[in-house]
Formats: C-alpha cells, structure tokens, sequence
C-alpha cells in the first residue's frame, strides 16, 4: 500500500481488496450476495480516499466513532509507544496504562457534577460488552430481573444488548428474557399525541411510569437509554426529560443507566451528553455510563462502564462474575490516555461545541428554509439529524429509493455521508473546521436540490 | 515507564499502578475490596517483569492467549505499519487488511480438509461476541432455538456464551433462553463409570445422543463445544469422540460449533485442536469454529466465526442480523497477518508440537512419577494440566489452601503460573525454549516437594 496520509496515490489495490472482500469476508447486518463494499484505503482528519486516489469529506465518522478524526498523531503516537512498552497483558494484572485511562475518563465523567459521584471503570471491548456488563451490574445489585429501554434505540449485538435494542434488529435475535421496551420523547413523531416539546416531555414520563408501575416496579433493575438516542435519529430529549427519569429510577429503586456509547466524548459538544443536556447548570447523573466509540475514536477496539460509589461497593465483599481477557488491554489504554488528553489540550470538545452552535445548526436550518423536503432538523454539537419527508404536512418519510439516490449523490459530490431510513445523520468528526462544515453544507444543498 | 524490552529497571511506578487500579479500575470475576493485584510493567518472549525488575517466567501466556510471546517484533511491525495507514475503518467498507486476514485464517482452517471447506470468516472483538454469533447463524440457518454445550466449559461473559457456559459463572448470568448442557468426556474424573478411554467416548456419545433425542432433536440449533475444554480442565477429547459428535450433528441436521477461542492457533502444536486430533489422517471439521486469543496472541483484541460454504450461502438473500462497531478493525486483522506470518515463518506451531511431544510431556509424565500429589497429567503441544489430588485412590482435589501455597510458591521461584481449582495449567507461549521448559519442570518440581 504506498498511500500516505496526505496524499492519496493511485494502485491496483482497490480491486484486490474487492476480491479478497466478497470472497472471504462475512459482512455484519447485510445479506453477503449482493455486496460490493467501498473500499477506503487511508485516511487524515476529516478524509478518507480510496485507492484510487479519489477523496471524500467523512460526515459519517464511519460509525459515528472517529470523533478526533483519522489518523491522529497524537493517538498515533499514544499507542507506539506502548507498542514498545507491553502490547497485551492479563486484566487480573496491575497495569499502569488502565490505572491512568480509568482516572482520565473519570475525570470527564465526573465534570460538573460531584467529584466523586463517578468512581470506577470496568473495561471492556466495545459497546455492546459494556451494556452486558451494566445490565448485570444493575441486576445483582437491585437482586431484580427486567430492564426497560426505548423501541427506539441501539444497544449493541450481543445477548442482552441485541434483546434491549428496540429496532427490527432485535426481533430475529429474542434469545434473552427479562426485556421490556417503552416508547421515549421524539417530539417530531410523537407516539403520544403530544403539540409541543414540553407536553411530549410530560407524557413520556407519565408513559414511562405507567409502564414501570404496570410492570411492577420492583422487578425492574434497570432502566436503559441512550442519552441522545443516535441511530434511531439523534432524538434530542426535551427540557426537563432526564431529571424526569431520574427521579422516577429514585422514586422506584431502579438503576439508571445512560448508553453514551455514541453520544459519548465530544459528540454532543461536552465530554459527555448528560452534562451537554445539563439544565441551569444542574446535570442529571445516571448510575452507570456506558462507553464506547468516542472515548478513543476506534483506534483500539475498547469500551467500559463507568461505575458509581454505589454499585462499586456492592462488589467489594461479592464477586463480581463477568469478564473477558481483553479488559484493561494496554494498547486500548493508551489510545485512550492519548485520545482523551488531545482532545482536551487541542479543545476539540469544544470546537464541537461551537460548531454545532454557530455553523453546523444553523447552517442546517438554512437549508431546511431551503428545502421543503427537510421536515425536521435536530442536534447539537456535531451530532444533527435531518429528517426527510415527502410531505411536511403529513410528514412522510422519504421513500427508500429517494434516500439513495440522495445517497448515491451525496457521494458523486465527493462526501462519505451517514444516511439512515429517511435521515441523513451529519456526524463529522469533533475536530471539523467551519470551512469543511461550509463545503459540506454546500454538498448537502446541491445534492437536495437534486432531488 | 524505563523497561525496555531486554532490561527490566526499577522504578517507582509500581506504587503508583496500585494506587490507581485500586481507586479507579473494577476487575473482573472478583470481589473488588480485598485485591491486591501482581503489576505487570513489561515482557519479552516467555518472560515478563514488575517495575522492581523482577522477572517472572511466564507459564499462563496471561490468559492462554499470548501464543507467540510477548512483544513479537513481527507482529509490532505489522501494527506499527497499519497504523501509518489508517487505524480504524467502519465494517460496512472494503479494506485490504480485512481480507487479507480472512485470506490468511482460512488457509489455516482449510489445513487438512477440503481446501474449501471454510470459506468466509466474520470478525468479532473477542471471544465472547465470536460464540453469540456463531449461536446466531446456527439457530437462524436451523430455524431452531436451542443450543446444546458441555458442563465443564467457558465460553464468554456475554448474555448467551455466558449461559452457554457450563461452569459456575454461568449461574447469576442466566438471562438467555434456550440453553441445555450435558457432560463431555473426562475419563480421569468420569460421569459415565467409564474405566478406560475408550468406554469414556463411547458412553459420552451415548449420553449425548440421549440428551439430544430427550430435548427433541428437531428443537436443537447447535452443538457448541470446546474442541479441547480449556477453563475447565483442558480435557483432551478421547478417540473417536470427536467424528462421533460430527456424526450424531449429522444425524438430527445440528449446526457444530468448535469453539477453539483458547485450543485454537497454535496452542495444541496445530494450527486448530481440530486438526491436531486427526485420527488416521482424517480431520472432523466443524460447521463453524470461533477463534480470538491465538489468532493475533491478544496484541490487539479480535475474535471471529470460521463459517462454512452452507452457512455462508444462508446469508446471500437472508439479511445476517449480527454486527459491530469494531468488525474487521485494520489494527487488529494487521496483527493477524503478523502473528500468523510470523508463526508459519518461524516454525512455532511446530515449536508447540515437539515441545509437547519431546519435553513438556514427557517432563510433565516424570514429575507426576515423583509427586504422589500429582492425579493426573494430560495435554498435548503447549496446553497441559496436572490435577492435583490429596489421595490418588480417591481422586480427592486437593484442597484450595493448598493450591494458594502452591501458587505463592511458584511465583516466589519466579514462575508466573496458571492455577485452577485443584489444576496447573501448563500453557507457555508456543515459542517456549527447551531450556524455559526444564527451568519451568525445576520450578514445578521444587515448588510440589515443599507442598
Ligand atoms: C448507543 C449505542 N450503544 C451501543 C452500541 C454498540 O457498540 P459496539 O458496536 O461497539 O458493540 C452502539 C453502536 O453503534 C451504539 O450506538
Ligand atoms: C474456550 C473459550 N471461549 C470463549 C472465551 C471468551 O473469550 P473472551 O474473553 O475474549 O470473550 C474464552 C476465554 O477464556 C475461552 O477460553
């Protein structure tokens, strides 16, 4: 492979990986017959290129997770070194990259909000791990079985995750008991009838406890959700709506636990989106986070639980049973440490923020008064959701068929797009410039145009 | 952090390493209160040190997974290499890395069958996820639910390898439905009042079939089994046994998973145990074989399903409900393509063969000749048990105080060990020295003379 981070050359290499690809590789989530994946060779920043040497403005941060963009020198940089040092070494063992990645990601965990509210991190491998891994957390200490999540929502393939997604995902794979699911806020498609964001804020809690209180509550240990809904459709929650499922966790001894997997580390212009949704400064906490993506870009596969005083001391005289032999693993760590402290001394956070506020949102909203086709825009820092609907009034979803070529567009115009059902998810990389949102905007607009 | 590879130096970071872990990091499969965990700062070949400088021998290969010693610089190179290229690719996209790895595991799978006879693989993040989602294809492809496995086994922390786990941890995990487990062959601690080998297999097939004709075979999706039971004892199966379960799958239309997450690359002197237990030439080859540990020595963490033609072609119309962030990571399928290169290269598949046949073995048979506390020796390549009893004629295990002293001991006379219940496991990295083993066999002997 001769392509070099800033400049992508040219080689045969594309049609050996096509080859190797369709004759050898198992795809996830598709059937494998008619395949024909893109091929990415390289990457820098907010790019990616083929071998071809054709470039695309990645606004997908492939699976919403390359928040620091590709090929950070600094992350780069993080897990050379430990190359050098200890690349795997067993979880039951002390190590000195996990002590300091646990410290980092408490740290953020615990901004804005008690200094101590959060205090240990399980490691795991990746997302779904994690929610298995907080799920059992929940039930061993409540001694309770259920745990009720969102039909609207992504929680990882695995046993317990898969069965706690609420989308057609879950439904081939119903292996796992004590699951229930509930309808969350979405004012845009409200599932209650609701007019306005504070009236969809008060009957989804209502809804909420009603489902609790028909379940009965103390079968209930946990209560999953993600923070920021993202796949189904970055569903902000409205005002008031986390301190409402907060109290109702209290009011019912229920363990709350916020997946951040994909609204974790920047994504929502915080370090994570409970303190970005913080409410005249006062932040809901949950009891457990879930993370993932975010916390390293992807560089290592890596993810975790963040632990409150609570249920940690809940395992120190019981055996916690669950594991895996990459938890803790260094070279995660270390991309970790080198993750967590770039984004932090380069402000990428906050460049996020400020993106989201005073390019990226309103540039979509000048799109929306552009195009009648965008029935809804919702987000905040570099995580948007345009909703597209062949009819405002009624608001139709776009037909599939005009989301891919929407797609197929948004491609030919040089941008590896994030389009989902009758959405198109604008996720670029926390470290995005205004002049790349300027140019994905115009992308966007010529492409909906073309519709 | 000053170690370097080849020279241990003390420093004072190991203080600081337990500080943090006990403050911040949760461990797995422990009560967190009392631990006090070994550091480990850095390793090299079969050996690994603390930051005083001491060194240990390192005779668990961490988690049975570092098969081709610490710090391979092959397999350094091969990350090193990748990460100037890109580091993290979303699964959906074509990339070289990914194919060659699939490339490269199923030459290896095809190894003395078909050449055919596996022809894609799908990429997990370890072990665990590897065994659900081998679980998945093999109910989806049957169209039935339940999934049969052996008592004395572990397969993963998830919602249903860890159900499909037959030992303790299984337990407060029980949340997956469909699960049935049955007992495996283990002559020298027999559930069938076997007294040879031989009427171990036998009965053990018979029960097994009872077991499935009582479930209803017609309900049965999978038969999930260590090729060679790791966790639980590392039982090698008896003759015969292994195309006896091939031949009653066969009989009722049951999908056979090999789980060879732990036996598998290397470990049993063949690149899968599979295929080290040939009988006569003849390998008995599974429908699908889970893989992680060995496959890249844990460098950076993967897994995968090796699936058959058939269950492949399953998935060409039929969307395969099963996916990742992290699926066919570039870093991970890098190390893949080092380790394996490196140990077809340097020979140390067969390094783990002679070993077992020359010297580990034969050291082993020798030692349990001298040490009346030795029950039983069994193994083959680098993946050995001794079964410690405190009375031959009754098989009695000997007691878990005993085993902490001989644990104590051993780590004192510089071994890292790997302690089990009333076992050692004998499981050094493949590329383990004639001279680390008879320095091992001094130690094991000392340490079982002081007993
Ligand atoms: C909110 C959320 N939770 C969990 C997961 C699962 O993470 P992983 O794919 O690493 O298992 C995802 C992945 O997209 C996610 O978006
Ligand atoms: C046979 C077997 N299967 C599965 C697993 C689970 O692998 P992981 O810990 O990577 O999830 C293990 C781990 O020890 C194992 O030994």
């Amino acid at each position: 492979m001769t392509a070099t981070p800033e400049a992508p050359v040219k080689t045969n290499d594309g049609q050996l990986t096509l080859e190797l690809d369709r004759a050898h590789v198992f795809h996830s989530w598709s059937a494998q017959g008619a395949l024909k994946p893109m091929v990415i060779a390289g990457g820098s920043g907010c790019k990616v290129w083929d071998f071809d040497g054709k470039e695309l403005l990645d606004f997908s941060s492939q699976l919403v997770n390359v928040n620091i963009g590709h090929q950070h020198q600094g992350v780069l940089d993080a897990i050379k070194a430990q190359l050098d040092i200890l690349t795997t070494v067993g979880p039951a063992f002390g190590n000195l990259t996990r002590g300091r990645a646990a410290d980092l990601i408490l740290d953020k965990a615990n901004q804005g909000s008690e200094k101590t509210h959060f205090q240990k991190v399980f490691f795991t491998n990746g997302g779904a791990d994690a929610n298995e891994n907080a799920i059992r957390m929940a039930r061993l200490v409540t001694g309770r079985d259920k745990v009720l999540s969102t039909y609207r929502s992504y929680h990882g393939n695995t046993g317990s995750a898969i069965v706690a997604t609420g989308d057609w995902r879950r439904m081939p794979n119903e292996y796992a008991t004590g699951h229930v699911h509930f309808f969350g806020p979405y004012a845009y498609r409200s599932e209650f009838w609701s007019t306005s964001e504070e009236q969809e804020c008060e009957r989804a809690l209502h809804h909420l406890e009603r489902v609790i209180q028909s379940e009965g509550s103390h079968t209930i240990a946990a209560l999953l959700m993600e923070t920021v809904p993202g796949t189904a459709g970055i569903m902000v929650p409205p005002r008031g709506y986390l301190a409402g499922v907060r109290a109702l966790a209290d009011k019912y001894g229920i363990k709350l636990i916020f997946d951040e997997v994909m609204a974790g580390f920047g994504r929502t212009g915080g370090w994570f989106a409970f303190q970005s949704l913080a409410e005249d400064g006062v932040v809901t906490t949950p009891d457990l986070i879930t993370f993932a993506k975010g916390v390293n870009s992807g560089y290592i596969p890596v993810g975790g639980v963040v632990i409150s005083p609570e249920i940690s001391a809940a395992f120190d005289e019981a055996v916690f049973p669950g594991g895996l032999t990459y938890s803790g693993h260094p070279l995660a760590m270390a991309s970790i440490i080198g993750a967590l402290t770039a984004m932090q001394d380069e402000g990428i956070v906050d460049n996020a923020k400020r993106i989201g506020e005073d390019v990226l949102g309103p540039g979509l909203e000048k799109l929306a008064a552009r195009h009648e086709v965008i029935g809804d825009v919702r987000g905040l820092g570099v995580f948007w959701a345009m909703d597209l609907v062949s009819d405002r009034e009624t608001r139709t979803p776009l037909p599939a068929a005009k989301m891919a070529e929407l797609k197929a567009k948004l491609l030919s115009l040089g941008m590896l797009p994030f389009v989902q059902e009758n959405r198109v998810h604008v996720v670029p990389p926390c470290i995005v410039t205004d002049a790349e949102v300027e140019q994905a905007l115009a992308i966007y607009d010529e492409a909906l145009s073309s519709l």
